[in-house]
């Protein structure tokens, strides 16, 4: 595996009148199926070559089919506005003629130096990375090519069997490659880990995510990100789920909040 | 006041291709500009005309700019992805030859019988309506014509000076002329309330919206919805607000989550 799998395997190139080519890698597959925080990758980084702004601030996206591990991808991007401080842009990912998802985004420019008043959500104490697990111990019975691309730890007592009081899943998460986090890989983090729903009702099926917003709030620091999800809120098979990741200096970098569906298999 | 000012006052006329035609009216300003949760409704009702399915499920709004008080406005609507079970169709609101928001919006359809397991939220306990007191006898100074159309209530020891531990802002809300509340209101009462960031800095500024998503979990029943804001991110003048609201049977019917802007006047 090389030392830059993350930037080579989510990598566009530019077509002209904002169309970017991409090729999809069956190396970040859940099951037959390329993982969303994944494919919303190069749509990101197509994104960002438009945009005049570093970083993505808000990313809203839809996930509209399911998207096949692997092949050609076309990324088509429009710009809505472009600001002083934030511009708004859209694009999508289309692979065999299909658009799969579609990405809105605002970018603007975090500054490492933050002035002005700050609220901070602190970090929730968990063991440390090394005392916990891989999800792939507690997901048996799911194929997860990705595992070899994102590295995700959770605590050893953490639950997919059900009867947890609370659907929480928590844990620490960085690439396999030795990348460090950034505002990119942040989204791709704030969608890789084993539903929350699984600590409360098992693992029932599948959870398909039908719209994920991230906000990127801080550039972050290099090392392990740490993670909590939880779903406060299920209806009618719709679930809401809402999420924070924080650096290793315990900052919040972003946050996250998905519908999803809970189709029951069982 | 004509016991339907919401419907006339948010409506849209069609005129083929996806285009629509609104008026805004002065009615909803909060100073001299519209307010934000106001003016997206006519293009939540123009995608609702052009989608096959009746609910909004997850609506992410983009203020693009200022939304001067009253005046024509031009709706412009496209199909993302027509489905079985959602929809997913984008939108714009444009006056005086400028793009003012865009909206991503989810459509499909909230059963009344819901199925399956459900993760409920439970409301909060706050003084009843009766007992509260209006929004505008806290916000001393700011014109808000919208009084006349959406009825704002918030507790007696309510917070705007600052000072509080925590920035949240709660209470209850229901349109003035009689209309139950329905899951067109709904994102317009998610984005009724004073900034939560009020109640921990004081009236700081003015804290415009840059992305609002607001995800419709339930048909409301009739009478006032209780509703509740909390921000607990700040960082470089960019807060993250989230926020649920709750029908009068205690149930909930919408969670919203924006990043806004603090700009500081003082």
């Amino acid at each position: 595996m090389s030392a830059s799998a993350f930037d080579t395997e989510t990598g566009v190139v530019a077509r002209g009148d904002g169309r970017y080519d991409a090729h999809l890698s069956t190396a970040w597959d859940i099951g037959d199926n390329a993982n969303g925080g994944y494919a919303m990758l190069p749509v990101l980084r197509a994104l960002r070559e438009e945009s005049e702004h570093p970083d993505p601030l808000s990313i809203t996206t839809n996930f509209l089919r399911p998207i096949p591990g692997g092949g050609d991808a076309r990324i088509d991007t429009s710009v809505v506005r472009r600001g002083r401080s934030v511009s708004v842009l859209n694009g999508s990912l289309t692979l065999a003629e299909t658009q799969r998802l579609t990405v809105n985004a605002v970018f603007g420019a975090l500054d490492d130096d933050e002035p002005g008043p700050a609220i901070d959500l602190p970090a929730p104490p968990i063991p440390p990375p090394d005392d916990c697990v891989d999800r792939a111990e507690l997901l048996q019975g799911v194929a997860l090519p990705i595992a070899s691309r994102v590295d995700v730890r959770v605590p050893t007592d953490s639950v997919v069997a059900g009867g947890s009081d609370r659907a929480i899943t928590e844990g620490w998460v960085r690439l396999s490659d030795g990348t460090p986090p950034s505002v990119l890989s942040l989204p791709l983090f704030a969608d890789a880990f084993p539903p929350s729903l699984f600590a409360k009702l098992g693992s029932v099926g599948w959870v398909p995510t039908i719209e994920l917003t991230v906000h990127v709030r801080r550039r972050p620091a290099d090392g392990w990100i740490q993670a909590r999800f939880e779903c406060d809120d299920l209806v009618g098979g719709r679930m809401i789920e809402s999420g924070t990741l924080w650096d290793r200096t315990g900052r919040v970098v972003a946050r996250s909040r998905q519908l999803g569906l809970l189709l029951r298999t069982g």
